[in-house]
């Protein structure tokens, strides 16, 4: 299933290793002026080379709308849309053609499939995320009123403790990890740096904040909003988990500590709940955390089987992020914008 | 949106304090003779009144199949199903007829929808999860190879240690909280009796293990196997959080130390990845986590709100659970029993 | 597939022989005071022994709605209802429980499905329309403004050869046949008669004109206005042809005869494109005309072949229409109603 | 919407005037050996400049594949694809900038969306339907073994009287209208070549017959499969109406005439059903008309109004089909086969 949303849709293609990748946005409101720089600049958030602690690869990620826009405004008409990929090394790759990397989706998809692009992962490589920050960056346009923001919560076993209410989200790009707090940022990156050279990976969090929804988005009782973000979220290459409002730590708790008390405004006192009730909005913050586990191609020697069964060594190669989640903030951030503006419209028709 | 699945389809309705709540299952194969029993036998799991650490409201919760079945036998049309609400005692809600619970959906419900039931929370009530439980009994009957056990694995800050390899999936049903560990079983089972009788509630987890499960189950790229079945649990009343294999632990460790290595037939020797890759099964065991928040509603003094926006004072009535997870048991079968019946037909056409 | 649109969603299950038939409505907006005997007015036109000329079977078609109605008012959550079958003479299809009938479903059902209720036809009878009927009366809720009006307009080779424009809808209930002219309505009433007395069927066409449809409905590129409207007729029983407009008669002309010249208000002289241009309502009458093939059982010796592949003689019994426009002329404005709803609902996203 | 079908699925963008359009091929099969000549030769037979009776514009109409095919086989990832635009002169649309055209889709497109890309009729251009062409071209390629012939079957009045039995379909393509028998061509290429000449255009109807479906194909309720090829057709450019079988003619005979016997094979004597049943194959032949109105743009003065609502006169410009039908017959094939494969994977699950 290459289609994300009910609504407004995004159906995307493309190999790592293939000319081009790209998509088609269906649903998207006629009469919205795009500002095409944010949109590029949504592309360079994500773009691989930006920095030290992410893959070396270098790729301008320039897209190029082909349909759609006349104008400068949106028709109504579904939005076609190209992103060329102009670093694609196949070579970097010529020594997994018959090897399934461990923890990779190389030995799922030849099972099922019986056929693979092998070339970087193909499909299944994160370079198909640039077409969901293309995809959420024209969303984000269309919810003007809606902040998104996330950030980076924590790298291995390094947290930023401190609430979101704490930050300052301006601060989020102003260093390469993209942790809002500069002095976590800096171990953040520091660790990075250690794993990147010891040839290894290292897993972490985002957590997003969702400010400005008004009450009354989602639509229980199998599309509530936030099983319809953690579907999303768990879609993203190497995610392995998904919590919002209280999560996990909630499942320790009493009711009568984890209630959300109201104020006579309809607001509430605490919002553990995550500004969801009922699979609702209620007009509180929402908020939610997504946990990525380590890349899985690492820069040592390790022991697989080919495609003929039999064990093999192999050392990683190409040019890899030693840590995900610096790139995967405004991924996150995407995919969010998709399913609000989904939900956008969805709640229009005043229905479950 | 009252409809589950794509292929496998549960379409549900019904409020809490109304006559009946049913649905109808669209999409089971033709030819398959149920077995009402075990139909029946799900149901009772889940029914409230079977033990004294849950809800001591009673419901028989008995199962009427309207349509789709011929001699014992499914013919391929749509099954309507019902079940009769018993024992719906509406003046139990009386004194909330004007009053906005804190953290439960009457708010938000108020608020979107301009109009709600209010009765036991309307369609907003966990009774809804009786219907799923019926389309999940069906789809376990299709699904007759795989084995799908869900089990208690923490009240409040109360775990159960053991690795699910080390337990007998036998011992869960012999115990009232669902924990397949006497031993833990009976501290768990003290624990909510304590919360129970100090009018609050408490929080827990469900670990849900899919064992032979075929290679090739999943749709990359937007219905990844983990992503659905993380937003059908999302979606269960209650919940806050799913974690499959290393889940949030994952992101604390390093590429060296997550990556599963393969054996010669393509089994692996650890098991982080949660037996799927790429969003395809990769034939381990599935496994993941559900975090249930306390239960809302306790038996204590609460302020909270009227519709008229005024500060009010409450108190819990009716006959609620101090805890959901002993119940949420065989819902998170059911659902996880649903979603693989949905893949197991997708995967007939060999297609993302 | 047993679900009829897109967000105002129709789910239907039952036999005809079964205890009762029902279904869902999803996505029906809250707040709507639903007029019960306008409902149950239009189930009334739909069931069978009304007239001398149409099956003599006695239902009283009551439905009973079971959820998503507080206070007579709906309240957004999905709506359940039932109607009896309080009339299922299994014995009158005994004699067919090995036989496949001449232009029935019964051949094709046993085929796809290796199994069929054989009792009326089972799912793929008639019935199944009054689940349709009672979806159709609360959309035309929904629709208040727009007005619906089908009449027969063929019975055979008998043709009401007035145009729409000379009808006075409000005639069509004043006779059996439900044709608005009362002169040809006579004549049609006679042919029928004529060949039900002679133990025949006679086909007949259906045409449908809606009015008061805003600008704008529709979504192209695949989900046009017609597109929808032409699924629907055809999916009903007999049905063999669908055209709107000019029709067939339209594939004759030359452009500067069909072309439709504008006002300067932007109406049209002329009206052959049917009130739709590209897929979407440009403000003038919709109309479109179904034709339905004749019954295919009839009360004449037939020869058939039954499971065995052997040759037998079948005698049709049981109690038939020997023509089905008069009862299907309800069930035509029904689905047109849910078409629209579903559109109406689609358009507030102003998108394709 | 911008996707066609529910498991083989296309989704496509462009506009006429447009740098190129294209589409996505989403459940395509994996391992499928695809034969580029035979997809570019169906873009051919639909391609502008063909011959005298159809438009002169010229479109070399080449398509590029971006993705979801590695080694020429599919590799069951979406299949991206692009047609570039090499002759849109937009100048010839400079004079309807302010201009509705009659019997176009540019007052409803204005209305709706509140903005359009006049050029071409841009998003609402028969210039999308080579996208279609495209995905029928790869479907016909998955069903190999199913014969899908359509054919000119009518221009204005002059009518193909032979029953599709006796033609000869390898006789379609010898002509440049498309009609299997020379006689009736050469009158029907006069026909049109008169009607250019005086400036005006000619509605016409394409017959499609396919053969060799198995038994059992089509997904009733809401589902069945002529409903399913009629909504498709419907969503082809000035098509104004749809019938299968007996179609039209049906409604005018009783079901003594009507009915299909069986001989004991389970084969049928007559074929009036278009070999459905219940919405169901049953092996016989399928066949269905389809009516195409005459284009609207005729090079003769009209008078029509502009976005100011002023009168204003109009004369056509730009290239022109005077008929549609014989570029018609290959878009007819590919939606035909674009549905029959969706329902060759649905089927697959052996459900409603």
């Amino acid at each position: 299933m290459n289609t994300f949303g009910r609504i407004f849709r995004l159906t995307t293609f493309g190999e790592s290793h293939g000319k081009v990748i790209g998509g088609v946005i269906d649903g998207c409101p006629a009469g919205i002026k795009l500002d095409f720089e944010k949109i590029q600049h949504e592309l360079d958030r994500r773009k691989p080379g930006q920095s030290k602690i992410v893959t070396q690869r270098k790729e301008s990620d320039t897209v190029q709308f082909l349909s759609g826009i006349f104008e400068g405004k949106t028709t109504g008409a579904s939005i076609g849309f190209l992103i060329e990929n102009e670093n694609q090394k196949s070579k970097d790759y010529g020594h997994i053609e018959e090897i399934f990397r461990p923890s990779h989706a190389d030995f799922t998809y030849q099972k099922k499939y019986g056929i693979r692009d092998h070339r970087g992962g193909g499909r299944t490589s994160a370079r198909e995320t640039a077409n969901w920050v293309v995809g959420g960056a024209v969303a984000k346009q269309i919810l003007s009123d809606i902040k998104i923001n996330a950030y980076v919560s924590s790298v291995g076993d390094l947290f930023l403790e401190k609430p979101y209410q704490d930050l300052d989200f301006n601060q989020t790009e102003s260093n390469i990890v993209r942790c809002p707090d500069q002095e976590v940022a800096a171990q953040m990156i520091e660790k990075i740096e250690k794993v990147r050279k010891s040839g290894d990976t290292i897993g972490g969090t985002v957590t997003c904040v969702i400010q400005n929804v008004p009450i009354g988005w989602g639509e229980p009782i199998f599309d509530k909003l936030h099983a319809r973000l953690g579907q999303a979220m768990l879609g993203i290459n190497a995610v392995k988990g998904f919590e919002y409002g209280s999560g996990f730590c909630g499942a320790k708790m009493k009711g009568s500590e984890h209630n959300d008390l109201f104020n006579v405004d309809g607001t509430t006192k605490s919002n553990l709940s995550g500004g969801i009730q009922g699979g609702i909005s209620n007009g509180m913050d929402i908020y939610f955390r997504v946990a990525f586990k380590p890349v899985a191609t690492i820069m040592q020697e390790q022991e697989t089987i080919n495609s003929k069964g039999e064990l093999v060594q192999m050392h990683g190669k190409g040019r890899h992020d030693p840590c995900v989640v610096p790139r995967a903030v405004p991924i996150v951030e995407a995919l969010a914008a998709m399913v609000l503006t989904d939900f956008n419209f969805l709640q229009n028709s005043k229905t479950f």
